[in-house]
């Protein structure tokens, strides 16, 4: 058996029910790695091992809780925390310490997990980094937003962390690091206690290394009882999308899209490329525009009140969002709706679309965070979309496929890439 | 001229930019009507007078900061102010002090604001009501759940107050008080920093007294460039929507809808009566569901870790909540998808909708705020409304109208409540 730390979430829960294992155990091995490389890779903001030990031990003393009994859960430092501080990834809130629980993290309590530690976010989910390092190579960023949730899953640290998406902050640090990364149909869990950057898009997700635990997380966020996702399942239904930014994946990218649509079908799945509607090749730049107008008025409080600490990316998306009038926002808004209105219509065609998650493989340098261009469009779109570590590139780091549903088909998606990841991985 | 405590935020904005006014004269005005009402009113859940007018003699003395400059601003008690408590109107948060302001407050400072005081909500702007008393007759209440912001409007103890509405709880205090009340179209008003009931229909709004005052709100807090409403510009056509719970409005709104529409008509509005889809009048049951589902996760924690701080009503909405099926929210969504396409259809017929705000005048008593069922359905669908105060019912208090535009036709319906409002005050 792998040791504590490599299991999944739900692997996790099931061994604590058969009394096989306890939290503490389960606790100790995930502490034990975190001391090993935390020092290398910083996936965390806060962590106090006693603290989780604590949190361990009332579980395995008290009544089972629910289904997350004992699991430990890496949470993204945007999210408020009762008990440890919660930072935003910003110099303007060192110390922050919300009076209350998100309520994921409440939702999350109650079902018995335990708040391992607070992990690293970029400045307010954008683009300035924080310190974590890609555990495949520490030269490398691990991609930005959800940075060390992303880190720390990859890296056996805990078996899931809560990521959040606006443009790429599941997609592109889940494809760089190797894990799974799972950003939700917008909407469908709730925000409350979650720093928030742009209305229109924000959502939860999670980064994890077994795709039935992101079952289990809806199934504690909101109640949903679609079945865990089976390998043997019906061969789904497969577009494979290109996306009008084809040409600016590398070439092992490219290489690692094509041999999976190619795999499918050999495996039994039907797939086709569907011509995507023309207008979805501006969609890169509608995400951009709306996402900086919301952003404007999101983090005004902060733009306003403390220029002086936010970084010189977080002031140029401020000052972007000022500057675009009401008008083309809302004309952005209609055409968007327009595009999820026709990613509508081509779906009733596939179960999943097969895109790529980024560009390449994790660039060099600490200093920025890769180019969320192959999840602009998707988050627009409002769609749940999975990444899966499939490949890897010329430099031996992780390259991901993403799998695309429809909007709250989320339970459907997991179903399908389960198949599809058990014929690629 | 009015005193300067009766004028409109734009009014006071106007009089100071000319240097007519100062700012200090606008609050002390306000302050000293304050100071005569409320103890009986109540609409305050903090006021500090001095701190006010600090405020208002640093923008007298400052360079001007926006078209807000030197207006006194009510702002819900559910919305973060770094500087006041915010206690959203619930036990478990007497001392609440925020870290930073909500995104409306900050940009609403930016425009030279002054925020004047945080007014009285009901637990989490839910039903459970807070202390404020109809400024009409102390015995009745002032409807839920921006009790504070439609009182002080309405009794002239500042010019615009913030609200929230996720069921009723701009419109009804509106009615109920007799003053302007505006809830946005959903999703125009960014939310940060203030406290969430459910996702899917938050949205602020504004009470007030001049229809021009929502025009400028809106400048300030999204950049909206509407042109001020007119009342001279061409007369709207006019759909009259008794609802399907017509018999539930008592005689004198009846009467009081049905000469408004007459009025109309006599003045050149075409008016005409549009049957409603069928489907629209499951659509009250299908708001209390959603909202229901919303509301047990957004206020996850509060149930979790301070049930015995909560009211039986809190509590019931929480349980109900959890109750219901992930499967039966999603229908649920899937139909209030359906009927929102419906509606914009039939739109396309009329520039407004009118129809009641409440099922009559303020009920008598103090323990609950009045049935929100005559917005339910507006809110689930997500159109902008304006209520506005035309009529008095038997017992002598207001009664008003409900005029709904089309989603995101914001600025329109403003235009055209003029219009209406001209005609019918």
């Amino acid at each position: 058996m792998a040791d504590l730390n490599e299991l999944g979430a739900k692997q996790v829960a099931d061994l604590i029910a058969a009394k096989k294992a306890s939290s503490e155990e389960v606790v100790t091995a995930c502490i034990a790695r975190i001391e090993e490389r935390e020092a290398e890779v910083g996936a965390f903001q806060y962590f106090d091992a006693d603290y989780a030990l604590d949190q361990a031990r009332a579980l395995d003393n008290g009544p089972v809780k629910g289904s997350l009994h004992g699991v430990p859960l890496g949470i993204k430092d945007i999210i408020d925390t009762r008990d440890m501080p919660t930072g935003n990834g910003s110099r303007i809130y060192p110390d922050r310490r919300p009076i209350s629980d998100a309520s994921c993290v409440a939702l999350s309590r109650e079902a018995g997990g335990v708040i391992l530690g607070k992990t690293v976010t970029t400045e307010f989910a954008y683009f300035f980094p924080g310190k974590t390092k890609n555990p495949h190579n520490l030269g490398h960023t691990t991609g930005g937003s959800s940075m060390g949730s992303a880190a720390g899953a990859a890296d056996h640290m805990f078996p899931i962390g809560f990521g959040s998406q606006t443009a790429a902050s599941v997609t592109r640090p889940a494809a760089y690091c190797g894990t799974i990364g799972y950003k939700a149909t917008t909407g469908d869990f709730d925000l409350q206690g979650v720093c928030g950057l742009a209305s229109s898009y924000d959502t939860l997700g999670f980064l994890c290394r077994e795709l039935e635990d992101i079952s289990l997380m809806r199934e504690v966020l909101i109640g949903d009882a679609s079945p865990s996702p089976r390998a043997d399942s019906a061969a789904p239904t497969v577009g494979f999308v290109r996306t009008p930014w084809w040409d600016q994946a590398d070439a092992a990218t490219q290489r690692v899209l094509e041999g999976a649509a190619d795999r499918l079908a050999q495996e039994g799945a039907e797939v086709s490329e569907p011509d995507l509607p023309l207008g979805f090749a501006d969609l890169a730049d509608t995400h951009k525009l709306v996402m900086s107008f919301d952003a404007a008025r999101a983090r005004a409080y902060e733009y306003t009140s403390h220029p002086d600490k936010l970084s010189p990316q977080f002031t140029a998306l401020m000052e972007e969002g000022r500057s675009i009038s009401y008008q083309d926002y809302r004309e952005a808004q209609t055409r968007s709706i327009e595009c999820r209105r026709q990613l509508k219509e081509l779906m009733s065609d596939y179960d999943v679309l097969l895109a790529p998650s980024a560009p390449g493989e994790a660039p060099e340098g600490l200093e920025a965070t890769g180019d969320p261009l192959f999840s602009r469009m998707w988050t627009l779109l409002h769609v749940p979309s999975l990444t899966l570590p499939i490949g890897t590139g010329d430099l031996g780091l992780p390259i991901g496929v993403q799998v695309v549903g429809a909007t709250h088909g989320d339970g459907t998606l997991i179903s399908d890439a389960q198949w599809i990841y058990d014929r690629l991985k």
